[in-house]
């Protein structure tokens, strides 16, 4: 049962704006990158396949608070943390923070929030809402603490 | 003083991912385009020049909700609706709609929320939050009715 | 038949790089671009449906000599010339050139060169190069002159 | 003396395209990674500071020629190798490879070039092509060999 994973990447220079700044929709990228890094440590991919239908997990809703720029070739910590199961979707906390060279955080850059529904694709092309398959409910739980 | 803007788009092929839809951060680009389009509508850039210091408007937040997904080719409507004028922000409301082929809106696929707030960059290179300039903060209403 | 096609554009801030200019691997993007109108042009879309099988236009190549930059806001041309017709492939030379304010351009940006290859997806996932579907073959001609 | 370099890298999402591979354009964000990653290696920054005036190595010449898809999940190899030194540019060759879980290359994918030419900023804003620096000169070496 896993309700939290971290991964750290380094900013591209084409990532970057001409403010001199990761461009603040590439923040999205990065929540993204560490969505399906939780998924790949849980031994599945995003991408569901063996299942009865093809089953995704499209966002419903996805935010950031700005806090702090991040910079060519700054590293980063992205955090995920679990904050709601329910019966079909999720719902992330995403923390991005800037690190030092031995890339422990030394500053809070964005704090975001992901909901995602899963979701099964008809015949027709349409989707419907169902429920997570219970071997991948099985692995998440609602972090606890804080 | 304007309270409104909206633009036209069609999606590119290069905007879609492996779902065949539009990747979700790429709605983060579409808010920014009308959000600009809307400043040069005013007469100025956001990129303000011609201020005693370097000012800028960054995001300090972005979310949005996904109702449907827009395709490849398909052309959408991105409307701005100004919320808040404070003395150093503005918060815009961003509604995008897919469009039949007479470019009227034919169902809504996502609804965001932008905030952006008035800096000026110091000598040091750092970052002040700053009145918005005047000039521009008069070309600027919160919307009325609803 | 046609053998030019030319589409406009402005640049967007996403599209910038921390050196203050266009990020070169977007000049790709332009040029996909206005190869997708080019096709739409002649009424068809380069996702290509009601053939017998599924069939693309991938890219075996692409590239791009960089002249001068382009920046923030500026509004461009691309323009495509078809340089070569062959049985399963197509061959096209793009310009990007920055405009004035009324859109006439003043100065070469970029040429570039793009090819591609007519492909059928088989039943195991699989691509095999094909000829080009005689509608489309017979709407496209080699550009004469210069 | 350095005339090689090799990065790592694993297709994320968001590099998707609806044809369910990496769309082309994002190779060359590839081939700049494994730019950027050479100089790091070296001691020194894309973003050339400490000289008497603002240096940079902007793109003059990208191109890929495809072979192979690459698709999501994939990890894949991005070697450099360095083809020319003048006074005042470089060229490298630039081979991606789909890689096998123990993260050796399996199958070629792309086979590209890239040509960088040494600029100062002038104060006006305007770029002149300079003599590359004596220690980046001085840190690089033509390939030998194959």
């Amino acid at each position: 049962m896993a309700s939290y994973f971290k991964a750290w990447r380094r900013v591209e220079f084409s990532e970057t704006d001409m403010a001199g700044i990761v461009h603040f929709s590439n923040f999205f990228r990065y929540m993204e990158t560490v969505e399906h890094a939780f998924y790949r440590s849980l031994g599945f991919s995003v991408i569901l396949s063996g299942f009865q239908r093809p089953i995704g997990l499209p966002r419903v809703h996805a935010s950031f608070d700005y806090k702090r720029p991040l910079r060519f070739e700054d590293s980063f910590l992205i955090e995920l943390t679990v904050l709601e199961k329910k019966e079909k979707s999720l719902a992330y906390r995403i923390k991005i923070s800037r690190c030092d060279p031995e890339e422990r955080p030394v500053e809070e850059c964005a704090m975001g929030r992901l909901v995602v529904v899963c979701v099964e694709r008809q015949q027709d092309g349409g989707l419907i809402s169902v429920p997570i398959p219970e071997e991948i409910a099985n692995a998440i739980e609602v972090f606890q603490g804080e």
